[in-house]
């Protein structure tokens, strides 16, 4: 692991943790052609999810762009997996889908899923700047306060 | 249909409902080039949607389970018309959305899942392991507990 | 701009905004192959968001259908970029995604995702015939009542 978005993470000071294993029966990523599908993740770190609760109801949007900020490490993490642990191979980050667990009258879902865009285009530059959308969930798996699935082209 | 899936749907005793209408102006899936794009499926039976209502306020996890084995079931009544009756063409089950109604509170979204991932596993193999995303939404067309789309390759 | 597409909106009345900026840090469209994906658009005019609140709480299906269409157009504003202007180099509707700002009660999501629907094909005929999963979720962006997301493909 020696490449360029490699550099990067460490020039952020920023280590990707051990994929996570999946919740459930399926699986963390799926390539077909050059599409690379990355399952939905959480904001869990060794196992434990570090935001829990919603959006509007007791979770600042710091702490929600937070949250969305380490689903991205985690979706890079799988990501990197598939890739046979050289994140250079990914060609573009095609699209993000953000899931923010929030309430009625929140609306500031965009300004936490930036927790995750911000961090892709700082690391990609350019190739990751994706298409997303972002929207208000109910809840989510293990009470987690966003997660954050993807699509990427690799090369 | 004699193929290898039908077989398997055979040896669990599972037989695919005729595919349903869609609910409105679209249809029930699409193919571009090697991937097939199936529609969200609600646990409907002969037209009728048979478990709503929410997770977390009435309907069981168990309850969510089965509807999300229907939905699955749908999904690949719809695979099937799409690969002109053989399901045997599907090289990959690639992607499933699942979409759980549910409370804010709830949380074992991945455990109503499973209903579907377990079912995809189980007819298809390796080839049936697939990347996922779950979250908990506020409702759902005609009151479904639960939807799920997907994505498959075929060969 | 005078190809078919072009002279179908112009039959309809129908003038595509001016392409919306995304609301945050990530592009309103990629490519990859023939696959466009179009970021998920809110019903904004001018950038100000029409139709806010929930459906099943003082938005009614008519409003959201409105809302719906109004998503649609927004998309093909980003689409026509995303072509060079050319609209005719749709090949397919491939997928619409649609989230309905609603309440835990309301049930009739597919009527208001019709808004959309029942636009592209009227613009598109066949080409326009999408596979689709509309779902309610708890709130959205800038409290818009609707998002669409969409994938096409080009030729």
């Amino acid at each position: 692991m020696a490449g360029q978005i490699a550099a990067r993470l460490a020039d952020l000071a920023l280590t990707l943790p051990s994929p996570m294993a999946p919740m459930a029966n399926y699986v963390p990523f799926v390539q077909s052609g050059a599409l690379l599908i990355v399952s939905g993740q959480v904001p869990a770190v060794d196992g434990r999810i570090t935001v829990t609760g919603k959006l509007g109801a007791g979770v600042s949007v710091e702490q929600g762009q937070a949250a969305a900020r380490q689903c991205l490490l985690n979706v890079l993490a799988q990501a990197q997996a598939a890739c046979g642990g050289d994140l250079d191979r990914i060609a573009r980050v095609l699209r993000l889908g953000g899931f923010i667990a929030a309430t009625a009258d929140f609306a500031q879902h965009a300004l936490v899923m930036n927790g995750a865009s911000d961090l892709a285009v700082a690391l990609f530059g350019d190739a990751g700047r994706h298409a997303r959308s972002t929207i208000g969930v109910a809840s989510l798996p293990g009470d987690a306060a966003v997660e954050v699935e993807a699509m990427f082209e690799l090369r």
